[in-house]
C-alpha cells in the first residue's frame, strides 16, 4: 500500500517536471519564431514593425491561445483555507492532508479581492513567472552589455548633457507624471470610479518614477542599423541607460517613503530621508559595481613570479570575468543596494580597465557572450510582455487611467527634453539642434524596466491598475513610436549613414580650426572630465592595466619605492617597450600641458572606416583637440592590441 | 493602517529577493574560488587533486560553514498544520492567516519521519535547490557539449565496443550492484538495522542503475591534458557518455516497474513492460534529438531566392542553434521521454550536419558558448555536491550500506569491463590490451549523473539512504580514483603525449600494410558503419549540408525531378565548384567501390599537428583504409572551410 502511494507520488512529481519543460518550450518556441522573423525582416528591410515589436506580437498571440484554448480548471485553487494556528506566513508550510505531509513554499501575499482571479486555469498561472527572475536573471546581462559596449569616446563628449537628462530629466518626468496622474485620480474619484483612500499622491509618484524609465532597445537598434548621427545616438543611449538606473533607485526610494501621519500630507523628514536614501543607494551601488570591476582588473593584471598569467587560459579568464560581474549585481542586491546600477557601472569599468588586460581570445569571448545573453534576454522580455497581457490574471483596465498615463508620459517627456535642451544649449558649444530635440522627444519609448518595476508589486488594486496601464503604454510606444522611428528620422531630416569615427574627427577638426580664436577652448564638461582623465591616466590605468605610463614616472619622488612595488615588471619588460616609452613620454607631456597646449588640427588618423570606435586613448584628441599627428601614428602603429572596446 | 501593512509586505518581499541574491552569491563565490584554484593548479602542475575535486572540497567547507556558523532558526517550520477540508495537495494553496491571504506553492511531499529534520535553519533549506534545476538547466549543456565535441572519427572506429560497454555493461553493472546491495540489505535486516518491508529488490536495482552512470568529467580532463592514447580515451569517453544516457533511462524504467502483487516476486509481464519501456524511451529520445538537429541543419542550409542566408547573421544563427538544441531537450521531457538522451544525440547530429552549414563566426561562437556553459555547469555541480553533504537535511548514513555500495561499485565495474573486454577482443582486430582494461576499471568514477538521479527522489527513508551513500561513493571515487589517475597511468605504462591525428594515421597505415593478406579487410564494426556511411554520404549529407555529391547524381534516374528540387542552387553555384566536382566524383567512386578497392597506404596528409581532428571526410581513410593521396590533397587544399568539428 505504501509502495503504491509512493509510485503515484513519483509520477506526480514527474508530471511537475514536465510542466516546467512545457513552459520553457513555449518560450523557446516564441524565441525561435522571433529569430526567424528577424531574419525575414532583415531580408525585406521591413522597418515599420521592429523585431522587439514582433516578439511582443508573438507573445500576445501565444497568450491569447493559452488563455482561450487550453482549459484545465484547477478546482482546488480559488478556495481560501483558514488556519487559526498560524500567526504569520512562514516561508515553508507543512500541511497534513489525509495523513500525508506536503511541503508548500511561500510565494506571495494577495489581497482578498484577487482571490477569485485565481480560479483561472493552472497553465496561465505557471506562465506568469516570478518577477525576481526579471531582476536577477534577465535584466543584468542587458544592462551589463549596455555598460560594456558603451562608446566611451562619444559618451564622455556629451557627459554633462547625458547626466542632466538622466538625473534632472528623470526627476522632472517623475514629478510631472505624478502630478498629472494625481489629477486624473482625483477626477476618477469625482465620477465615482475610485475610492478616495485607495490612491495617494505617493502612489502617483511611484507610477511616475516607474514610467520615467525609457527603453534603449528598440530605438537604438534602428539607430544602429541606420547609422544615425552619432551625437544624437550617444545622447539617447546615454540618457536611456542612466535614466533606467535613476528610475529604479527612485522607485525604490519612493516605495520606502512612508510619512508618519496623513499619507497625503507632505512630510519633510520622510522626504529628506527618501532623498538621502536615493543618493546613498546610488552612490553605494556605483561603488559596489566599480570595485568588483577593479578587482577583476587587478586579477587579470596580476603577474606573480613563476606564475603563468591568467590570460593564458581564456576559459578561466572569461569565467572569472563573468562571475565577478554577476557578483557585482548580487552583492549589491544582497547589501540592499540596486544591482542594476551596480552592474551598469561594473560594465563601464570592466570595459575601461579589465578589457585591456584580457587576452585577444577572451576579448572576443566576453564580447560575444554578453552580446548573446543580451540578445536572448531582450527577446525573452519582449515575448513575456506580450504574453502578460493575456496570462496575467489580475488586470484592471481603467480607460481613464490609461488615457491619463498616455497623456502624462508625453507631457512629461516634453517637459523633460525641451526645457533641459534649452538650458544645456546655453552652455554647450555645439548646440543640440531643434530636430534632435524633436527626435529625442519622439524616442521616449517605455520598455523592459518600466514593465519589470510595475510587475514587481501587483498585490493591491492601485498597483494592478498601474501595471495594466504601464503594459499598455509599453505596447503603444513600442509599436507606434518604435514603428514610426524611420519615417520620423526622414521627416526631421536627420542624417543617416554616418560613420561615427569619421564624424567625430570631422567635428574635432572643425572645432580645433575654429578654436584658434581661443575663447571656446573648453569643450563641454571638459573641466570635470579633464581632472578625472588626468588622474585616471596617471594613476589608475598604470595600476590596473598594461597601458599608460609606469607609476614610477607619475607618482611624486618620495613615493618611488611604493611605485616600484606596484608597477608590474611587464611595464618594463613589455615587447612593445620602445614604442611605449616614446608614447608615454609624449602622452605624459600632454596630460601636463592640458591648459597651455597649442591646438593642432588633427588629421585623419586611420582609414579603417569601421563603425567600432578605435579606442580609449582617442578621447583626448576628439574631445580636447590635443595630440599631434606623430604621436597618433606611433600609437596606432605600435599598439594595435591596446584598442579598447568601442 | 492598510497602507502601513502594505509597506511591511513590500519590505518582506524585498527581503525574499535579497535572500535569493545571497544564495547565488555564495555559489558565485565558490566558483570564483574554484577558478582561482584551477589557475593555481595549472601553474603548479598539481595533479593529485583535480579541479573537480577542488570544487567539491570548497563546497564541503562552505556547507560546513553554513551549517554550523549561520543560525537563523525559523520557528514556524517544523510544525505540521492540519487541514481537514483539503482532500489532495493542490498546486497552489491560498491560506487566510490573521485576515491576510497568502499564496503558497506546492513543493513536494515529505514523509512523516522527515518532518523534524526541517527544524534546521532556513538558510540550509534555501541552499538545497530543486533537483529539477539539475535536470533542466545544468545537465543539458554538459551532455550537449559532450555530443557536440565528440571526436567522430575515433568514436566510429570503436563504435561496436563502445555500444557493448554502454548497453550491455551498464545492464551488467546495474544487476550486479542490485544483487550485492540486496545481500547487504538482507544482512542489515538480519542484524536489525532495517525493517524487512522497507527495501525491496527493485529498490536495490534502482540503486544499481543510478550507480552505473560513470562520470566522464574528471578522468577525461586529465586524459585530455596528458594526451593519453587515443583509443583508450575514445573508449572511456564514448562509454561514459552513452552509459549516462543508458543509466538515466534504466533508472526511469525501473522506477515505473511495479509488479502487481508481491514486490519481491518476479513479475514477467511487468518486467517486459519495463524492457519495452526502456527501448521505447531510448528510441524516442534518440529520434527527438536527431530530428531537432535535422531541422536546425535544414534551416541553416536553406537558401531561398532573394533571401540572404542565415549564416550572414551569426547572432541569429547562434541563437537559433542554441534554442533548437535546448528545445530538443525540453520537447523530449514534455513528451515523457528522456531529455538528456535527446540532447546528447542532438549534439552529435548538430556536429555532423549543422556544423558544416554554419558561418565561420558561428562555428567559433557555438563551440565557445557550449564550452563555457559546460565549464560553468560542471563546476556548479561539483560545488553543489560538496555543499550537499552538510546542507541536505535528511541524510541517513548507514556504515554497512555505504560499505556495501563501495564494494558493489567495484565488483560491478570489474564484472563489466573484464568479461566484456574479453568478448570484444575475440572480435576486435586491434585488441584492447590488459593495461587499458585495468585503466578502464580504475576510471569508473561516479559523478554528476549518479548524484542527480539520487537527489531526484529523497522522499522515503530507503531513498535517503541511497542518496547519502551515492554521495559518499562520488566523493570517494572523485578524490581517490580521480587523484590517482596520473600515478595509475604511469604504473600501467600507458602512453601519454599522443597526437590523436598522427596516432590514427600511424595505426591506419600499419593496418593497411598488414591488410595485404586480405583476411582482415573489415575493420571492427565496419559492416554496419559502412552501410550507414554510404547512406549518409549519398543522401543525408547532400540534403542537409553543403558537402557531398549533389542529390541528382546519387538518386536513381526516376527520382531526378525530386532530386533537382531538393538540391540547393549552391551545390552548383558554389565558388569551389571545380574542386568540388572532382572531389565528388572521386569520392563517389570511393563509396561505390568499398568492397573491391585496392588498399593504398595513406601517407601523412597534413602537418598541422593539431589535437583537433581534421574532419568528417577523414573517416574513410582512417577507418576503411581507402582514399588516395591525390584526392586528399584536393580535399584539404580546396575546402579548408568544410572541416567539421573534431
Amino acid at each position: 500500500m505504501e509502495k503504491l502511494k509512493k509510485y503515484v507520488s513519483v509520477k506526480d512529481e514527474d508530471h511537475f517536471y514536465h510542466q516546467g519543460a512545457v513552459e520553457l518550450l513555449i518560450f523557446n518556441f516564441l524565441l525561435i519564431l522571433t529569430i526567424l522573423t528577424i531574419w525575414l525582416f532583415k531580408n525585406r528591410r521591413f522597418r515599420f514593425l521592429h523585431e522587439t515589436g514582433g516578439a511582443m506580437l508573438y507573445g500576445l498571440v501565444m497568450g491569447l491561445i493559452i488563455r482561450y484554448v487550453t482549459k484545465s480548471p484547477d478546482v482546488e485553487s480559488g478556495t481560501v483555507y483558514e488556519c487559526e494556528k498560524l500567526k504569520s506566513g512562514p516561508s515553508t508550510l507543512l500541511i497534513n492532508i489525509t495523513n500525508q505531509v506536503y511541503e508548500y513554499q511561500y510565494k506571495r501575499e494577495i489581497s482578498h479581492h484577487n482571490v477569485n482571479g485565481h480560479q483561472g486555469n493552472a497553465m496561465l498561472q505557471k506562465m506568469t513567472f516570478d518577477p525576481s527572475i526579471f531582476f536577477n536573471i534577465l535584466l543584468p546581462p542587458i544592462i551589463f552589455h549596455a555598460g560594456y559596449s558603451l562608446k566611451k569616446r562619444h559618451f564622455f563628449r556629451n557627459l554633462g548633457s547625458i547626466l542632466t537628462y538622466a538625473f534632472l530629466g528623470t526627476a522632472i518626468s517623475c514629478i510631472v507624471i505624478g502630478l498629472i496622474m494625481y489629477g486624473f485620480v482625483k477626477a476618477m474619484v469625482h465620477i465615482g470610479q475610485l475610492k478616495q483612500w485607495e490612491f495617494h499622491f505617493t502612489d502617483c509618484l511611484f507610477f511616475g518614477s516607474l514610467m520615467s524609465a525609457t527603453d534603449p532597445v528598440t530605438v537604438l537598434a534602428i539607430f544602429h542599423e541606420l547609422n544615425v548621427d552619432t551625437d544624437l545616438y550617444t545622447l539617447l543611449f546615454g540618457e536611456s541607460v542612466l535614466n533606467d538606473a535613476v528610475a529604479i533607485v527612485l522607485t525604490h526610494s519612493i516605495s520606502i517613503y512612508s510619512p508618519k501621519e496623513n499619507p497625503n500630507a507632505f512630510d519633510a523628514a520622510a522626504f529628506f530621508q527618501s532623498v538621502g536614501n536615493f543618493l546613498g543607494i546610488f552612490a553605494g551601488s556605483f561603488a559596489m559595481g566599480s570595485s568588483y570591476a577593479v578587482v577583476t582588473a587587478l586579477i587579470s593584471f596580476m603577474h606573480l613570479t613563476k606564475f603563468t598569467k591568467l590570460c593564458e587560459f581564456p576559459m578561466l579568464e572569461t569565467g572569472l570575468f563573468f562571475l565577478l560581474s554577476w557578483s557585482a549585481f548580487l552583492s549589491a542586491e544582497a547589501a540592499g543596494l540596486t544591482g542594476i546600477v551596480a552592474v551598469l557601472f561594473c560594465g563601464v569599468t570592466q570595459a575601461h580597465y579589465t578589457y585591456n588586460n584580457l587576452s585577444p581570445d577572451s576579448k572576443t569571448r566576453t564580447k560575444q557572450l554578453f552580446e548573446f545573453m543580451n540578445f536572448l534576454a531582450e527577446n525573452v522580455i519582449f515575448c513575456y510582455m506580450g504574453l502578460a497581457l493575456f496570462t496575467f490574471q489580475n488586470h484592471i483596465f481603467n480607460p481613464l487611467f490609461i488615457f491619463g498615463a498616455l497623456v502624462a508620459v508625453f507631457v512629461a517627456r516634453a517637459s523633460n527634453i525641451y526645457p533641459l535642451s534649452f538650458l544645456l544649449n546655453l552652455g554647450r558649444k555645439q548646440k543640440i539642434p531643434r530636430n534632435f530635440q524633436h527626435m529625442m522627444m519622439f524616442s521616449g519609448l517605455r520598455g523592459a524596466i518600466a514593465f519589470a518595476l510595475a510587475i514587481r508589486d501587483t498585490a493591491s488594486q492601485p498597483k494592478q491598475m498601474m501595471f495594466s496601464s504601464a503594459l499598455l503604454v509599453v505596447f503603444f510606444t513600442v509599436w507606434v513610436l518604435g514603428g514610426g522611428t524611420t519615417p520620423m528620422l526622414a521627416c526631421l531630416q536627420i542624417r543617416v549613414g554616418v560613420d561615427p569615427d569619421e564624424d567625430l574627427k570631422a567635428k574635432a577638426a572643425s572645432q580645433s580650426a575654429s578654436n584658434l580664436d581661443k575663447n571656446t577652448t573648453k569643450a563641454e564638461s571638459a573641466w570635470l572630465f579633464r581632472i578625472w582623465y588626468g588622474f585616471d591616466h596617471k594613476y589608475l590605468k598604470p595600476l590596473l592595466t598594461h597601458t599608460g605610463p609606469p607609476l614610477t614616472s607619475t607618482l611624486p619622488e618620495w613615493c618611488s619605492p611604493v611605485a616600484r612595488l606596484l608597477t608590474s615588471p611587464s611595464a618594463y619588460g613589455d615587447p612593445l617597450k620602445d614604442g611605449d616609452t616614446v608614447y608615454i613620454i609624449n602622452n605624459d607631456e600632454l596630460t601636463e600641458n592640458y591648459e597651455s597646449s597649442a591646438h593642432i588640427p588633427v588629421p585623419a588618423q586611420d582609414s579603417t572606416g569601421s563603425i567600432q570606435a578605435t579606442g580609449k586613448e582617442d578621447i583626448q584628441e576628439g574631445d580636447l583637440g590635443l595630440g599631434g599627428y606623430k604621436l597618433q601614428l606611433q600609437h596606432t602603429a605600435g599598439q594595435p592590441q591596446k584598442n579598447s572596446l568601442a
